[in-house]
């Protein structure tokens, strides 16, 4: 009797103690980033002493030298490089765009372009052109498009609340849109940049040729020169002349930079954390993808600041190459199977480094059952609920291979799609505190998966 | 039996309809918002061609102007304008400080510095400077004050999460400061601006005498000089000049803009929607309160758009001298009073345009769970939350008067302290969709507030 007295006293005590030290463990990770953080000055050197590192670059290079640095100054057990092959895409020049005969009149006003990624330049092309709303249009009109420049005027829904949406509905006018039109004898392909921001800096971004059609240039307008083309398709015939000399030189050899925390009880699990070091040429490649790059390096100096021993090992990944091959990404992945590696999860940021809102993660029904028994832990912190949208690019071939949850920090989306790909993705466009309490939130969902496991 | 059998397959229909209609009247709302949304445009010409608007200024009754005309362009059934008389501060010149002697040795380091809002200048006072980190350490060292510059270093604390809470554990050094340093004989204040910003631009913003105290001048130095005057004040004796020319000049008339949107069922019930018209004279008072001023047109205008007739009267109220006097709102309060108006909700936005999170609501326990019933259907939109944190400043006398819910958009508040009654308040730094997302969230509100009352 005595016994099942102690027990019921006790019981209680035990049941509700673990609640009450995960807080007590996030809050103490929150005020380590947020008193101590070194996210923000870490972006800044990425940013402002680098810039932009497309991969093959000498910049990627650098970065690579930086990241490693970076990882070893704050906190790592170890960090090795994991070598691949990657694409060496350069832009080659100034792109431009003039449009320099209205109507039979002779004119000259240049539009803000910039060559879409992996194009191939072709000096300057001199065409009519033809100008489109959509796939559906260009289909219509097939037999006008021979010998012109085919103007995409696919804009962002501005009724989608989520931007993401957008992205994923006009993604394929920037992917697919110059060998669908090629399909059909264009000589040159521009699209609307995607995007709504107010500004009218054009937006590049990744582009694949299909084999089977001729290898025509490329080029993003930015949207209020967009619309101006627009306007005027609709009132006169107007002719283009675009320059570009974007070309690939020979795949040349990039790295992942991988540190790692070493797991107490189970250091052959782990636990992957990344963001891609690669960025595009034309900018700083601030929030796209040096947010997720310097999330990754801080939650690991957070985590060992505050004396935290995981139980398995934490995997702290800056990736090559995500914005034209994913070979960073891929090579990870393939590694890890080819050791017979058992991993368990992976957090990706790459939307970002705004004020957190929420992940979006693959995973199955009991896993979310599970992620979503957390909020309470998370959302003094900011993230408020778990989607179902999928985890980032790079930790995709691994989920793949392995099956495993993943999952992406889910910052406030809205002022994304105003930097990504275009000149205006600098540090100055990020805000430190939001930058901080990213790498808290992924930090505290790291502890709780480590802790817990999924 | 036939009737029972017509009730039961017609009622679950009636049931379901009510939220269906509304999630359709909503995203109605939401897409004319997002596509046609004139927040944008309205803010550029409020922030642009008239720039800062502080009370009593000639700026201020340009605005009234413009609120008048926009309100009636913007689809109100009627625009009247409320009286009341409004203080009239005035900076008097530029405000400096500069340390002209550390350890006896003559040395000239400019501050950037503003003088507080409502403090009197006195030209330039040079004195000695005793920093301290709080008032507990001012009233330590008391006997030391006399004569003396006192500085304050009260900083945000980096821990809190949300910004607003360190704003409220540090807004009094910058309002009473002055006169708790003037008690012990101090000549003139200097405060570390009320920001975790990391830039240098110093936050102006209301002060208050206390009359049985000398009145002092005031003034808030940038954080990073602030960094450095507190590091300085550990290791040297230092003296510093400050020179300030703030003055009143005779309380003058000015104005609340308000319209309405007539009331069908209950015209001469009110519910009040509203920003305040006023800003600081140091920038061009977008995001406090110009976000909230177009918040208030647009959602006007996007109601009418809609075809939207209320069964309750909107009033949509620019409301005059928020910063450093609330007579506007306090006028508005009376006069309702005195009208014996019938008034159920007010709701203001005075938290900037960024990407909505919630609404901050005063109101009963049963309120609250009606609120809370709504979040279904304002999530898709933003708001995940209702917090029991109150209304805003301008709505306060109204709710005071009237014992009524009040209520306050609670957009993310990261970047809030970074622009607050500094120089960087600017048009460039609101994101246009983010603006409109805080209208939609607010109109949504509304429109639910109106159709079943709280």
């Amino acid at each position: 009797m005595k016994k099942l007295i102690l027990a019921l006293l006790v019981l209680p005590f035990v049941a509700m103690a673990q609640p009450g030290d995960d807080a007590a463990v996030i809050k103490k990770i929150s005020d380590e980033i947020l008193r101590n953080g070194k996210a923000y000055d870490l972006l800044y050197q990425l940013t402002k002493q680098i810039g932009g590192r497309l991969a093959g670059s000498p910049q990627f290079a650098k970065a690579v030298q930086w990241g490693e640095q970076a990882m070893e100054k704050n906190g790592a057990d170890n960090v090795f490089l994991q070598e691949c092959m990657v694409p060496h895409w350069v832009r080659g020049g100034q792109d431009k765009a003039v449009i320099v005969e209205v109507d039979k009149r002779k004119t000259a006003r240049a539009l803000d372009v910039l060559a879409l990624g992996n194009s191939l330049g072709s000096g300057t092309v001199t065409a009519e052109v033809l100008a489109v709303a959509d796939f559906d249009e260009l289909e219509k009109r097939k037999d006008e498009v021979k010998g012109k420049i085919v103007y995409y005027n696919k804009a962002f829904d501005a009724t989608n609340v989520k931007p993401f949406i957008s992205y994923g509905q006009t993604g394929i006018y920037r992917r697919s849109g110059p060998s669908r039109a090629a399909k059909y004898g264009a000589i040159g392909v521009m699209i609307r940049s995607l995007t709504e921001s107010t500004a009218n800096d054009p937006h590049t971004g990744a582009m694949a040729y299909m084999d089977s059609f001729p290898k025509i240039p490329a080029i993003a307008v930015g949207p209020r020169d967009a619309d101006e083309v627009w306007e005027l398709s609709k009132k006169a015939k107007f002719t283009m002349s675009m320059t570009t000399n974007g070309h690939f030189l020979p795949d040349t050899i990039g790295h992942n930079v991988v540190a790692e925390l070493k797991g107490t009880e189970f250091p052959n699990q782990f636990i992957t954390i990344g963001g891609h070091l690669d960025s595009w040429d034309v900018n700083e490649g601030a929030s796209d993808d040096g947010t997720g790059v310097v999330h990754t390096i801080e939650i690991m100096r957070a985590l060992q600041a505050i004396g935290y021993k995981p139980k398995h090992t934490l995997r702290f990944v800056l990736f090559a190459n995500e914005e034209n091959g994913l070979r960073g990404g891929t090579k990870y992945a393939e590694e890890a199977k080819a050791k017979g590696e058992k991993h368990i999860f992976a957090l990706e940021s790459d939307a970002g480094g705004f004020t957190p809102r929420g992940f979006s993660v693959q995973a199955s029904k009991e896993q979310m059952t599970k992620l979503q028994s957390w909020l309470p832990l998370l959302s003094p912190y900011g993230v408020f609920e778990f989607t179902s949208d999928g985890g980032g690019a790079d930790i995709g071939p691994l989920n793949r291979a392995f099956g495993i949850p993943v999952g992406e920090l889910s910052p406030d989306p809205q002022r994304y799609f105003d930097l990504h790909h275009a000149r205006s993705d600098v540090f100055e466009n990020v805000n430190k505190r939001e930058l901080l309490l990213g790498a808290v939130n992924m930090a505290a969902l790291i502890y709780l998966i480590d802790k817990y496991s999924l």
